[in-house]
């Protein structure tokens, strides 16, 4: 006999995660009960994986129940939010005990290494399989990280070493070949993305607009500019490319994939030069690169160039899901 | 060419829903940022519907909308919450516009009627329409009306009159016949279910527990029981039926479809006996019926009983998603 919605939900969601003191009613109610801290803002976001459009289904469920969390903690990063409760919107086409039980490993270590609890849940049968997280947690008014505040001088650096996810995905469809050495990290780097949430923290006061990238760097970029009202030029010797993207990519192949490919859930962010010295030296305790990539112009759109002065040229900017 | 997601997203979901003070930042950010009223728990909730599970794929879309977002409140609703605050998350097979004006209309309506903003989406491609909504709002700390308060001797009531929701889907299933002059009656009840906030924050301090019914009365009422450890005594023949099921379904059946039909988004809530009077004055006001219907007993498990004393059996509870 199938367990019931309401046992699966028992079984699997509820006790796993650590007990929060601001949790003062978790599941199993109408809502839970939440008791925000004082004089801090709510950063609330929320992302959506579904099987065979944001993830394989048949991947390992222990790295998608951790990628579910980590792009929505990638989302509280980028906002400079300290990560708290969330939320899980689970839609499955079968009871699997074992693809349950896996998938919940990924999610609650990766929520019990980021403090974060889960606090509701709504399991539903469907078609397919649909995930969806809603993450919050708290900043100070004021020191939010938002798009719009990008201003020309500011200078643009990204965190990590962005292309490699798009690396792997584009060898799962028999795009593009992954130096053998290097195939195990850069599906790492697919299937477990690590939220910056240390690096979002320390921007808070630094930087004067950030955004994760999780659709290219270039198309992500490009909410910034147009959130503030201004243009970039990106030098592309810049880019901070992975040894596994230059041994796997000609130079030119590889920038373009640092450029556009998504599923990297690094921190692009820019910084009123009067402060890059303070952000250069935090950064020397972070444990990713942090790397200067371009400046912010007046001029609307973004200008892509060589560091002799020519113009890069990209076909696209980077993934749309309805494209 | 196709819509690109940020323009629909654009188009769509930002600049419908009124403007909250207290809301800093809404759609179009990596979070919104919101503050939350000082000294007030945040209550949240959240619900999936999936096209052909929960709704008819071919369903008027602006009861969609308005569904989507009412079962929500509702959850709010029985927590004795205020709402506030709404995030989206609605995965489309295909871009159909006449389709999301219409679900907008009907979602935005709601919205707009119930003072809750959208603070946040993610429109994603899938294979079919799932849509999750998670609901915020506000409740005094030791004030939420939680499941697990019920004691012995407190009496439980039902707001409204459920079972129509359920002769409604009975009916498209063609498993019961709507007496005529009802027919477009139940079909907005089971599109269109009112969620009963005002009844919600009148029973702060009054209702010893509260659920609302979405799975059926009988079941809905026995996640009160388990979670207070208690057992109820139901009497059906107080069981408020509507003229539509008394016209539509026997006597018994009518009342089997008020205890087991799901999607009716009443409330049911216990009152410890003392507080009654004070209950039954203030429901007078209510825009909805609030009846006795039975009794909370310390024997665990719900027995349903005729005014002569005489067992009354159900063969099922309610609603199991995966039954």
């Amino acid at each position: 006999m199938p367990l019931s919605e309401f046992s699966l939900i028992d079984r699997y969601f509820t006790g796993h995660s650590r007990h929060r003191s601001d949790v003062a009613l978790g599941i199993g109610d109408d809502c839970a009960l939440l008791d925000p801290p004082l004089g801090q803002q709510l950063a609330v976001t929320l992302d959506t994986l579904i099987a065979d459009v944001h993830f394989f289904a048949n991947a390992d469920p222990e790295g998608i129940g951790h990628k579910a969390l980590a792009v929505n903690l990638s989302d509280l990063a980028a906002m400079g939010a300290l990560p708290a409760w969330a939320t899980l919107a689970l839609t499955l086409p079968k009871i699997d005990e074992d693809w349950l039980a896996q998938f919940c490993r990924g999610l609650f270590a990766l929520a019990e290494d980021r403090g974060v609890e889960l606090v509701g849940g709504d399991t539903t049968h469907g078609p397919t399989t649909v995930i969806t997280i809603q993450a919050m947690g708290f900043v100070p008014p004021g020191e939010a990280l938002r798009r719009d505040g990008a201003k020309p001088g500011d200078v643009i650096y990204v965190t990590g070493t962005p292309g490699d996810a798009g690396l792997a995905l584009a060898a799962a469809f028999g795009q593009a070949t992954v130096a053998p050495e290097y195939r195990a990290d850069v599906q790492d780097r697919l299937e477990r993305p690590q939220p910056r949430i240390a690096q979002g923290l320390a921007l808070r006061g630094v930087a004067s607009a950030a955004i994760d990238v999780s659709d290219g760097l270039a198309q992500d970029l490009g909410h910034i500019l147009e959130r503030s009202g201004v243009g970039a030029r990106l030098t592309v010797d810049r880019l901070p490319l992975s040894p596994a993207l230059t041994a796997s990519l000609k130079r030119d192949a590889a920038r373009r994939m640092a450029l556009t490919g998504g599923d990297d859930y690094e921190l692009c962010f820019t910084v009123p030069s009067k402060k890059t010295t303070r952000l250069e030296k935090l950064a020397v305790a972070w444990r990713c690169r942090c790397t200067r990539i371009g400046v912010i112009e007046a001029e609307p759109g973004l200008r892509l160039v060589r560091a002799n002065g020519s113009t890069f040229s990209l076909e696209r900017l980077g993934y749309n899901h309805f494209g």
